[in-house]
């Protein structure tokens, strides 16, 4: 096994080709086992081994320095670079992430997992090399789907200026996640057909040198193209056309099913019919509203399979259905002028990527007060790496003015949100899409909720009242029943739903009978909900205790430990409590 | 007068060249006049005036619908559009913003302040109209500067493809605010050479038809290129070359000086010298720096102005001086990784923009623990247009992990922050650059900055503390004044300097011997740093009040007005406090 002696680039600096195309499969072996193992990315994976080792035989890493886009092309890259293990032995898997982690290795310059950031992360490198009168070449790996997000766009225009070596692979293996969206996937298309010689090139035009590699999974090909280019003064870019999947011909074939995937891929198993979920009933209400109104139309920014946006939706949808590309800011500002021109835009995204908009939120929607819907997905405390929790969605969202952000907490309170939210034509509307446990009461909710702010009194007790936003509603039930138990007091439990709003009048009912009051939230507390209830109270004798998570990055750490860590268990929570009573 | 009797756009159809070509210079008149009393955008206004009769006298306003990009170039088409008198007549001014707004005439669309927006939310109007079945002109003008933030690149992406109408006039005028800064401007400089015939045209490449219209100051050429273009069907940029500042020789040659101005421009009085400020000693200290450190670079995203980053400063910089144009994003991930790679970028961005970068400040900065200095200029409650304002950084910046945002209070504060900030290397640092009155102690700040979250005693009291940040420092003590007058105790006032962390063990002393807690804070209260306060003391039996700004957009509300509503005057808060004494 050539792979097994591979523990730096520099031991693959002496591999003929035969040993690098022996390699390139051992690489593809071992991406394919650890992802049938514990999940990941594979499609984009498989297709970029080649270049990866092309790439460690012609520059010298960590002298010279790669910036991987967004890190779904990632592994081949650890694999040369001393982390093996994390592919060839399951033991060692959760040692090393799926993303860019200088922590791990010295030839990971950032941690990286949101798209588009690479170009201007490198010409950032550049710049300070220049200044530092350093020599080394800087280049950015970057796959043609994330070139559709202004920040890769930025990051072009100023690096094409550079005066200075910079160098930019684009990995064009015609996806995105989902099929790539955009004017300039035309181009891309334009520039394979003509390998690379059509006259109009975004890239020439943007200012760039350009080179055109047809066989992106040829080695040969690759290292000339390396070699041509390394050292260059000027901007340059490299476009390699791949195959996505490479080597396992069901990835080449379905590349969006496979361009993530859950373990157990190799059994082949048909994916089971979906029992009725919150992503579900979700595509159901949409489709059922869109059936009787043809101004409703469901977007995603490029990430469909977040909200389980499926191809027969997608079909069913048909011209009501918009995939932006990974383009939040235009996805925002989109979707705010379908609903102030009169049609009934849903825009669904993941937590961690609204994260991308905030100024869009205000400006392009919130100061125009238009009346569209954001559907945000995954919001909670997780597990998840550093690079993608969906802890901030709520200070990101909240602290903005006019829109209405609401936090149901079972199927009955969503539909019937989702139904208010689109309908109405007076806010901005933002849900957090409950998470977890599908929860049923199985009694339709008749709630106006056009009547902002007012909490629902889900049980009357005294002394202690627990307001329990969102999902972690049921936690503050069974915190209730806990109360109930050890202290004998049967304590009042609050479903708030408005994340943006105080219900007042509520509130200082609560302070006749009620000494402590608890504010559950799943996300962090810092610019979060609880204290702006704990502002309430600023001024009264009434206690407030805000749970919720921490201020901080935190990176694959289980759901459990950080719940013990944040008190975030009945337990814990009624022993905070204790202490004021 | 022509312009007298134009009171909507369709009393523009009916002249002749002749007339067309007299109004042009009336309201060249009309924008002079009102800037010179009371300030605004001059240049790019004066720019296109041709342009905007042509396109009322082709398209059917509102009928067809216009969105301004980033407003800079309203003046004509407010005057166009019924609002004359804001231009005319010196009493109307104030009643008609500098930028578009729909509730001042329904030819407004958007209310738009923030550049690179109005191809997104022009393609939501055109998508909305196809979903509704209906057949107009949707039409976005922009100019060329804000083609280089990632927003307008997204909407230009997903604009191409829309498959129908939609029109986009490039103004290209040469310049941004400052200089262009980007690859795309040599595009549109070798388009313009060519008289648009160059092969490569990263419009083209994106997917559009394209027309050229070389003289974009000729009212005739204009006609005949949207003629040409009205009720198309294919997504359509029409590139059109005007003259910025066109009309007032001044403003033709000193571009930049004159894109915005300051009443009186006309007095042509030299620009005084000027005084020391917080201004002048951030460029001082950059330069100083720079003399002894090749690796300190400064770094905007295209508003030199907003730091006074003057022409003398930037040429002294050279190399050092990075414009990256209009893309904040990028310049947040450059600063990063400039600090990374042992540079160090100071960052100059006004509060309102710094909006623009939250995942980059997030994901690009913080994740990567990255020890770049972001000054924040301008933050506070101001009486300035809804688009811009600057009360939101707090919340947005604070309550990203990893961040160190401090608030100095007066020089000295300030240049040693500075200071540490640059030459530390653990955190990213943001720092409020102090705003309003000039304060210098004339005594050296020693603080010792590394030791994060150590708030300053100003002054030790009892019964009462005022905790007041940064540029509410001065009405802190102001307050504490008023304090001793009326109730004859002296209270404790602190400066917290560290907007990101709490001081516990202070806050926790001030227990022994405090009944209230005021909090001050030049910013909107919501998420901000006032809440973590009380939340600090939620389970105390101390009384803890937030002052700040209320989350709401105002627009032009003098100041004195929203300090008044928002109980921001020492005698307001006196009068909150005694309801708790």
């Amino acid at each position: 096994m050539i792979l097994e002696k591979i523990n730096s680039p520099k031991d693959i600096k002496n591999l003929s080709q035969a040993e690098m195309e022996i390699l390139s499969e051992e690489i593809r072996e071992g991406i394919i086992k650890r992802v049938n193992i514990i999940g990941g990315h594979l499609g984009p994976d498989l297709g970029i081994v080649e270049a990866t080792i092309a790439m460690h035989y012609v520059f010298d890493s960590p002298k010279d320095k790669f910036v991987f886009d967004v890190s779904h092309q990632i592994y081949p890259h650890k694999m040369i670079t001393g982390r093996k293990e994390g592919f060839l032995n399951p033991e060692f898997y959760s040692k090393i992430s799926g993303y860019s982690n200088p922590a791990e290795s010295i030839h990971d310059n950032f941690i990286i997992g949101h798209t588009s950031t690479s170009i201007s992360l490198a010409t950032g490198l550049a710049k300070s090399r220049d200044l530092k009168n350093e020599k080394y070449n800087v280049i950015a790996l970057i796959g043609d789907g994330s070139l559709s997000g202004g920040e890769a766009y930025e990051g072009l225009n100023n690096a094409s200026i550079l005066n200075s070596n910079i160098i930019i692979i684009v990995n064009d293996n015609e996806m995105s996640i989902a099929q790539n969206q955009g004017g300039i996937y035309k181009n891309l298309e334009l520039l394979r057909k003509t390998k690379g010689k059509a006259e109009n090139n975004v890239f020439r035009a943007l200012g760039f040198e350009y080179l055109y590699v047809e066989e992106g999974n040829n080695i040969l090909d690759l290292i000339q193209a390396f070699k041509e280019t390394k050292g260059t003064q000027k901007p340059t870019i490299i476009h390699i056309h791949t195959l996505k999947g490479k080597g396992f011909e069901k990835a080449e074939i379905e590349k969006e099913r496979y361009h993530w995937t859950l373990p157990n891929f190799l059994d082949n198993k048909q994916p089971k019919e979906q029992q009725e979920n919150y992503d579900t009933i979700t595509t159901d209400f949409i489709l059922k509203k869109k059936a009787n109104d043809s101004t409703i139309i469901a977007i995603t920014p490029a990430t469909p399979g977040v909200s389980n946006f499926s191809f027969d939706f997608r079909e069913k949808m048909g011209a009501n259905y918009t995939d932006v590309g990974i383009a939040e800011e235009h996805a925002i500002a989109y979707a705010s002028a379908l609903a102030k021109n009169g049609a009934k835009p849903i825009l669904a995204i993941m937590s961690s990527f609204v994260q991308r908009t905030y100024d869009q939120l205000s400006q392009d929607l919130a100061l125009n007060n238009s009346p569209a819907t954001i559907l945000i997905y995954w919001g909670g405390i997780s597990s998840a790496d550093a690079t993608h929790l969906c802890t901030f969605d709520i200070p990101l969202i909240s602290n903005i003015p006019n829109i209405v952000y609401l936090a149901p907490t079972n199927k009955e309170e969503y539909l019937a949100i989702l139904e208010w939210a689109i309908e109405q034509n007076e806010y901005p509307v933002a849900i957090r899409v409950p998470f977890g446990e599908y929860i049923s009461t199985g009694i339709k909710d008749q709630t106006d909720y056009s009547k902002l702010n007012k909490y629902k009194i889900h049980q009357k007790g005294k002394e202690i009242a627990i307001i329990a936003l969102g999902n972690f509603f049921e936690l503050g039930k069974q915190t209730a029943k806990e109360i109930e138990k050890r202290l004998g007091i049967i304590p009042t439990v609050i479903n708030p739903i408005y994340i943006t709003g105080i219900d007042e009048k509520l509130l200082k009912d609560l302070e006749k009978d009620h000494k402590i009051i608890i504010t559950l939230e799943n996300g962090v507390i810092d610019g979060g909900f609880g204290e702006k209830i704990t502002r309430f109270y600023g001024t009264s004798n009434i206690k407030v205790l805000n749970f919720g998570g921490k201020k901080e990055f935190t990176d694959r750490i289980p759901l459990e430990v950080l719940y013990k860590k944040y008190h975030l268990t009945k337990e814990l929570i009624v022993e905070d409590i204790l202490k004021y009573l």
